[in-house]
């Protein structure tokens, strides 16, 4: 068992070493959240918690994107709004401020844009955004803290949305054990671990994930050297440019606290990460990992989970006799 | 706005009028938990956090008793395993160790006996407990975590529940507004709000409303002088005892956090405490209160808001290949 470095050691080491050891690496340290807003940032944990945000008042978005559980729902694909099956897997919230884009295809380009889609969208939060802010806007507690926070009297969805990305933002998980290798501590990855970066590196993984989130800044397209086989439709990036050629290109997706986001791939299919390697080997390499292979470097991608977020419960203001009730059933 | 006094003065209440200001009424202030243990509590509150414990992977106590939303979910009835309508309302959470018994006909005698429930009620969460046991000693963190709180390699559903039971004790509310008065301090509610629990205590709430919880202490007929019109079909502690004259006896609520813990009555249909006070006066003391005699309870009501639980949210230890994955779907 490995024992953390305390962060005095981990500064010092850092002093030591500043930008020595991992310049050369193609990925690079999680940073610690900086620059946030930190009114927004709790109005938006707030919302981010709010079932109320949803037409049955039961799924919020933690509901989908646990943040006990690796900011997943760690199902194939989700629950929505009358139990709905969703039609892909639901992406980690945890780094997602790093991605190029947000959603599977990219739909959104950033946070603030994803936050508003599983609100209105029919087969998960299956609101509105106006029902959703005439919900905040009843409740003086939420009003008052709009107000605090942006200097208005006005709620909006631009606001709502905007309180959350700024939340969602801080959910960055920095000092992973391979963070701290980066930063110097060899002896914060063990030798085993390190070969198997070694042939997560030489095999070509880290063609796509590269950089601080390991994957997040390009799609790919899935089944590149041989096609994937699934039963889901999902189509990928084509839906979103109308090209053709980007049909099954997908969003490269984080391996940061991979451990912990299972089940694995756009239609959740890879259920470990073994499963996941190997195939990502043959499908997108071409290649057949051995078991010491896959297994070392499956070692090493438990090495990539960081500092998960720490924060109280919020509590949430409650609801007042001008709040619309939420409507769970038909009947 | 009233602020509250900070603990040093409360203490110093407290010692000046040791048992004067409280000893004549009715009512008596939320003590703080004391007497846990503490593993047992962080190991429950993993637990209750852990929507794993559902045949879904998607449905945790906290769902349906939501410690965000006064350890309740604000819906009349709860939505259980597959979009189910569930029969009543979801009860609080909040200072339920000081019931007499649990769920709303007292069928279980503890809420070590509660917390087995939910788990196992096909339209709850939908599991088996020798499944839910399964899926926990599949998890090593897990594991380990019970043989250290327990002593033992096994873990069984009793040590679950006890787990659970134990970190719902902690969930106490101490410190309201009336509880400060009730502890001496003149200025914690205001002389309205007094007037409002004057009122409450001469009009007969109280004789169901009373002690440290003001409620739970006790069976009532659910329109005891007016009949009570629903269309729920819950027949309350008859389906207990077996016994007719029970029929419509449910365990009196408790009004802590109630101005958090809407709709009210068993079937939710009250939706604000105006409503749900006026109805009580009708059915259960054979009055009708004025507009004004229902907004001072109304406001005495509000005062009995505590101190919300205050903890960081739980981090869940991943499961493995050998953990049987959630079936939220039939397909």
């Amino acid at each position: 068992m490995l024992v953390k470095k305390k962060a005095g050691c981990l500064l010092a080491g850092m002093m030591l070493f500043p930008m020595i050891s991992y310049a050369s690496e193609p990925v690079e340290p999680i940073k610690p959240v900086t620059n946030v807003n930190l009114d927004e940032v709790e109005l938006g944990k707030k919302l981010y918690f709010d079932p109320r945000l949803s037409k049955s008042g039961f799924i919020s978005c933690n509901s989908c994107h646990n943040l006990s559980m690796g900011g997943t729902d760690n199902l194939k694909t989700s629950i929505g709004h009358n139990w709905q099956q969703g039609p892909i897997n639901s992406p980690t919230v945890l780094n997602s401020s790093l991605n190029l884009a947000q959603f599977w295809d990219g739909r959104a380009a950033d946070l603030k844009e994803q936050a508003g889609g599983p609100i209105a969208n029919p087969k998960e939060m299956a609101f509105t955004h106006m029902l959703a802010v005439d919900v905040l806007k009843s409740i003086p507690e939420y009003a008052s803290e709009f107000k605090r926070v942006f200097g208005s009297d006005q709620i909006d969805i631009d606001n709502v949305t905007q309180a959350i990305a700024e939340f969602e933002k801080t959910l960055v998980t920095p000092n992973s054990r391979f963070d701290q290798w980066l930063l110097g501590d060899q002896q914060a990855i063990t030798s085993y671990e390190h070969e198997g970066y070694q042939i997560f590196k030489t095999s070509g993984c880290v063609a796509c994930h590269n950089g601080e989130a390991l994957g997040g800044n390009s799609f790919q397209k899935m089944g590149l050297v041989q096609p994937y086989k699934t039963s889901n439709s999902a189509e990928g990036l084509a839906g979103v440019t109308g090209k053709d050629a980007d049909r099954f290109k997908f969003k490269v997706p984080t391996l940061r606290n991979v451990e912990l986001t299972y089940p694995y791939f756009h239609d959740g299919e890879a259920e470990t990460l073994q499963e996941a390697v190997d195939l990502m080997a043959k499908l997108q390499l071409g290649r057949t990992f051995s078991t010491d292979e896959n297994a070392k470097v499956v070692a090493f991608l438990r090495t990539l989970t960081g500092d998960q977020p720490s924060f109280v419960l919020p509590q949430l203001p409650p609801s007042t006799s001008k709040t619309p009730r939420p409507e769970p059933f038909d009947n």
